[in-house]
């Protein structure tokens, strides 16, 4: 079963039409990435910043099927997918939870492992490998 | 006692100083005042979009005492305070929590409720005035 | 020749590891389209306004190059493409600038003009389509 | 005179109710004093990282005075005012421009240099004590 994160949509996640900015449905997956990691243990406050090892996405992707303001329920699952011993996929699904839940995204982002020096390939923290393979 | 909302730093609410950007202290403070309002009963899909009533922040002022990261718990203490028929002010408290809680910021942001075409004041929605007034 | 929109990479725009947020990207490029639209006559405040008829975005794909820090000088070239009587897309290159121009981004996000109540499909308003179909 | 920066709002600083988010002038404010202090030479890449000297804004406050809808164009004033070796504070005005010109906020941030490990205050770097003294 993929990890769950619950987020309640705010007022600073809208725009002027009046629902949720398409680009913060990627920040609320991040989120979710972030709890997903936490609670395997690995510590976000090295993990995201620089350190030598950092694991920027590579590409995005995501498909927006609802749009939502500002008070909707969400949950959003958090699958990871291995790739490579460098990379890693994450697959999420934003859905609006209620009386009739129903899918408001489909993500997916790709994480390549690196120097943030030297910008080679470097194999994943140990943390992050254990992360991807409980996927 | 306040309305307290918890709340974790996400990676989206930090800059390249490493630490929470002093501006998303006032998102996150909006973020309270919306739970705040929620759990009393306003309708926030309504309340913070234009429907002809509209109460935007009119001052802020924000004491920032300690810097956040990532990953770090918070719990934001609300307290509104009544100012006139028209308006009304929010005290908050960003505490830091933990094995030793500590103030991370005290914020206090003050709002009129105008029309949203004439821009001029108008008396409180019935269940904003009894949210300020329980405050 | 594709509609070019020049930007300075913000301290707001970056995250703890340093660099641009990757969702800011898309904001970024948001703000590109809003350049171009408005270059060729398109009013902003009603056209990103619930009006009735909107065009959301319906999908987006990114591919990050490279990593952009605060100051960071860009350009961003917009490509409207057809798709359909309701539906465009748009690619965009950010560029990032200097001595040796070089990719950081490429991006491509697809919209569909609908009813914001009903949500079915319309045909884009005319002076949107004029735009789609000069670039 | 002050530092005068240009900047056209766009979607993206909007929110539900159809104008620019409150804590959005506060990062727009932040904008224009990047761009002054980069205009005085302060390379802004290592002025805004941690590298054991940083700057954090200690207070801001801000009076909003109109609203701001996408597309609005807007000139922001800076002004350094030296408080004492190791602070200072900015006066911003966001002036609407146009036909009629209008305040659109006004804003005052508090800066503190300090040690990011210690968390001691320390001397303003020299590039940025000309800046303030030449406010």
């Amino acid at each position: 079963m993929p990890f769950a994160y619950s987020r309640t949509v705010h007022f600073p996640d809208t725009d002027a039409a009046g629902v949720v900015f398409f680009a913060r449905y990627l920040s609320i997956c991040h989120e979710a990435y972030e709890e997903s990691l936490a609670a395997a243990g690995v510590p976000l406050g090295t993990f995201f910043a620089d350190y030598g090892v950092v694991v920027p996405v590579a590409k995005s992707e995501a498909t927006y099927l609802r749009p939502l303001v500002c008070g909707d329920k969400l949950r959003i699952d958090v699958t990871p997918v291995a790739l490579s011993e460098n990379s890693y996929a994450i697959d999420y699904v934003i859905w609006k939870t209620g009386a009739a839940e129903k899918r408001a995204a489909v993500v997916r982002t790709e994480h390549v492992c690196i120097s943030s020096k030297t910008r080679e390939r470097l194999p994943l923290p140990a943390s992050v490998a254990v992360w991807v393979q409980a996927g």
